[in-house]
């Protein structure tokens, strides 16, 4: 009964929500945060550990709901989005991905809630940190593409992935017009989803041991294996060193029903 | 004589269940969502954990007896394979295959499974995605090639092998001639094991850290591996960036005998 | 005292049992077993668990006396030879050789030794399936390299070497008379040790992330890292994708030595 | 209020404890021994084991105290900067870099630390190796380089990042002359970010799996992602084998004050 | 105060045993088992595990003593070398050397130390086996080099590094000629050093994962650095397929103090 209560609330909660995200509106323009540049990202992805199962429901209950007053605590710093990994990704049960003004802000807010009971028994098996920045390619695009680009992407999208990728050395070298052209094939082969499939891009390079963090949303996988298969299949394909591996696939959800799932 | 009893019922369920399925036939065309693209297939690869091991035997044979249960009220929305991989795989101990029509069912039901007493113990190993499509190369092939791969697949072979396999950029960048070429002597080199391997594929692109989940039933292990090598011998070998690793070899059984073999 | 009566029985046994190997010779044609065709090898490692070492004395003697038993129940379907690692190699402390006329004897039989209150508390760190099968090279190589291979192999050596194998894309690819005569080069650098150094050959191509496990006895090491290093030097070596890593090295005792051994 | 005071206590000691090290003024002068060639430092990378997070927090609390003892019992034979990872880097939750005149030193520190009742619960994941010398390739660069290079780095930066690096056979092979041109390029694309990243180089060959260890202290991650950026754009990046993997990212923080993180 | 008996006591026997060896010096040529060619040497690695930590420190001082007993017992077969890792390496804690006539003699001490309660605590982490040979290129090399070698190293050097190395296919297949002439100019670099570096090769290909285990002791690891990164720069690094990854540096330390830190 109490679990129905608690998702009852939380579906009440989305018609304010957008994206799913805890914050506080009054503390934190969320759009902005989520489209300006020099947003810093923490992509922080867990496993419950074996002791968690351990404790009988009503601790774990309790526990759930003490980790959820952090995400209250840290509301006016920082945007948080929940995502349920567990089932679909060998890795992990949660990511959760953080965007602040400060990446010490992401770490605050990730000390307190691993410092909680149930943090203490969430082993964290993946960091991704990125920042976002303005548009590197795209304005050197032709007038076409840059209108397609417009398209409005997807909202409501049920699906996550998340692909951290790591260019070759031969990438880097090859010049900024080389890389242009390129990203314009590359890009192309992106066109004919971007009505189903929304796309986030962070830059990783120095702040993990990545190039990038790629970030998707989308209510049609088949549409998302279709789009990616259509990446392998051009030129700049040949300078990913590195492409996913680990590659996250989830679920969104708000974390009122992931702890839910998780204190069962 | 309680393990008798069971497997006496498996066996008898088995005259009507054809492939080893946990399913309601009443509920869903079996035949059809393991034929039709479009398909979402999750192979979720469990360990047992050590606690599982020093739980007394009716303790065991109850947590196997809450998880059947699970089976049962998800049948209605896909259907279930279960494959015993213990004693042949040093990385797990089941492989489940799961087919439904949204890949949210799939994780909805391991998290079920997962959230049992048996599955608290469970150690998720390996999660491969994919999703079932129309025929690739197969309509540019000579219509010979086309006939002989009408060939009746084997019914009811004992044993299971799943191969992930990711191709490298040049595969994808070679484009869809030069595939067909390479995919039409990949396929000449199966044409004589068609009688004696029941063969399944999956695309993964996007999904999972691999391009596809090939999936084979055979009663005859050494024809496989002289299919295997054969093979390895076409040109197309040189685009596997990676083959298996892990590979699972296994064998096919019910549900009611692995949870008995688990719970002794 | 108890110790020493079970190695004099075992000293025993083995003017009887060649090999080493546990098996009821009533039961089942042992020689046959180990040099026909088409017969199916597991090879499974174990490493024993921390909670092994924790229990005291007298439970490890009453655990693996009850291992010993599953051996005697299988005995009829396949022949098992038992090997020390422990020491010798980080990975493992005891490798375990099955053959059968079926993989899933070995997959009962492991099932079984799992299943015991030892084996419950042994990791498998490795499992490498194989097939046997007839020779592939040598009915092309010259006479008098023929007649060299009829050399007999040393008997009752002390020492046992697995080295799985791996092959590149272009070994493969290359053709049966271009790898005959590597293959040819590879044998004649193996002359010069066929009577210190017994070998054995499994194909795991499908079976298993390998395509070759090969297996040696021996009672000189230095004239087998000789024959290793010969064996470096020709250049079917340039096709070894990966040879070894894990290579196992331990000695070849019998049962009742590794579980007294285990249970001190 | 214990943990309110012990901060304040840090606040008070930074004023007058350069680097935020742990050191005795009186016995050692700082300052030469972060210049001089010829020091050795370690880098003791470690997590938070299970158990430790079992404890209460009155026992953590007494434990951390112990710790810091450690600390003030080798301040006459080394330096000791601190540095917090967890959040930030899913491998451990603590950087600790240790300078001293000898490696034996280093080690003698971290026997004590390890021996500690907090370090006997912790987990070593990472330990890189060094030593400083004088500068390789600068006295070849031309003047207005090496003056650029005389910018005063930045003070009191809060981030740090270390990036182990492993060159390939052809760096070292290619010469004197040629390495000092490629080094030469690598050097002008780090002069933009002199005053906003403060960088020190340690030599590892021979004393860990790498060739160098690279520090790194800003208040501008996102200036540090640019220089990184720029560092993957030149030729010398060709003979990067491994750059970071792991790379570790953290905030520089007192002792006391993660020590208080970790007992919470 | 027992610990600084026990040290005192160890300082006295070192007087009389070369290299910190736990041999009996009636029972054993120790200088002829140390050079002759035939020997087989095992490097076994251990790193204590969670539970070692958690006894109390009576406990640890009587389960070290028990170990103790073992190199005595055994001290007429092999020669037995003591290393402490801990702190300079993360991966373990103590590396012991063996060297004796047969490989099951290293593995009957090792089975006997695991037997014990401390080593039943003891994770075994590394295990690289070689065998000692004859010099292969040096009876090629010019007088003067032959004679530079003669250089007698130094003894009771504090820190040992030890390097396994991986060759490439194309190192052993380009001839005996060719390879002489790259390991001519690698010793070349290597005379500057003799003097401060004491070398020792063991051959392992068959035996172990790797070609070669390369161990050094010194007193200077800025010579041991400069030495290495001169072998980086001749051509013949271009054949190491791995070369360390694990390198282990430590400290050359009686059993008496290793055991003394460990029981702490």
């Amino acid at each position: 009964m109490k679990r129905i209560s608690q998702i009852s609330m939380v579906a009440l909660l989305l018609c304010f929500l957008p994206m799913l995200s805890v914050v506080s509106e009054a503390a934190m323009d969320h759009d902005k945060l989520l489209k300006d540049p020099g947003v810093y990202a923490t992509f922080a992805v867990f496993k419950m550990g074996e002791h968690w199962w351990q404790m009988d429901h009503e601790a774990r209950v309790k526990a759930a709901s003490e980790m959820k007053k952090v995400f209250e605590k840290h509301a006016d710093k920082l945007i948080v989005d929940t995502h349920l990994l567990r089932g679909l990704s060998e890795r992990a049960d949660v990511l959760v991905r953080i965007h602040s003004k400060e990446m010490v802000h992401n770490q605050n807010f990730l000390l307190d809630l691993m410092g909680t009971t149930m943090g203490m028994d969430m082993k964290n098996t993946d960091t991704f940190n990125g920042i976002t920045k303005t548009l590197n390619y795209v304005p050197s695009f032709p007038e076409e593409l840059k209108g397609e680009l417009k398209t409005p992407p997807p909202q409501g999208s049920p699906y996550v992935i998340v692909v951290p990728i790591r260019k070759d050395a031969e990438w880097w070298i090859s010049g900024q017009d080389t890389r242009t052209g390129l990203m314009k094939e590359h890009t192309d082969a992106t066109v004919a989803y971007l009505k189903t499939v929304k796309r986030k891009l962070y830059h990783s390079s120095g702040l993990d041991d990545w190039d990038f963090i790629t970030y998707f949303e989308t209510s049609k996988l088949d549409d998302f294996n279709n789009l990616v298969t259509g990446l392998l299949k051009v030129k700049e394909n040949r300078h990913n060193r590195r492409f996913g591996d680990p590659l996250l696939l989830g679920t969104i959800r708000p974390l009122d029903e992931i702890l839910d799932i998780l204190s069962r």
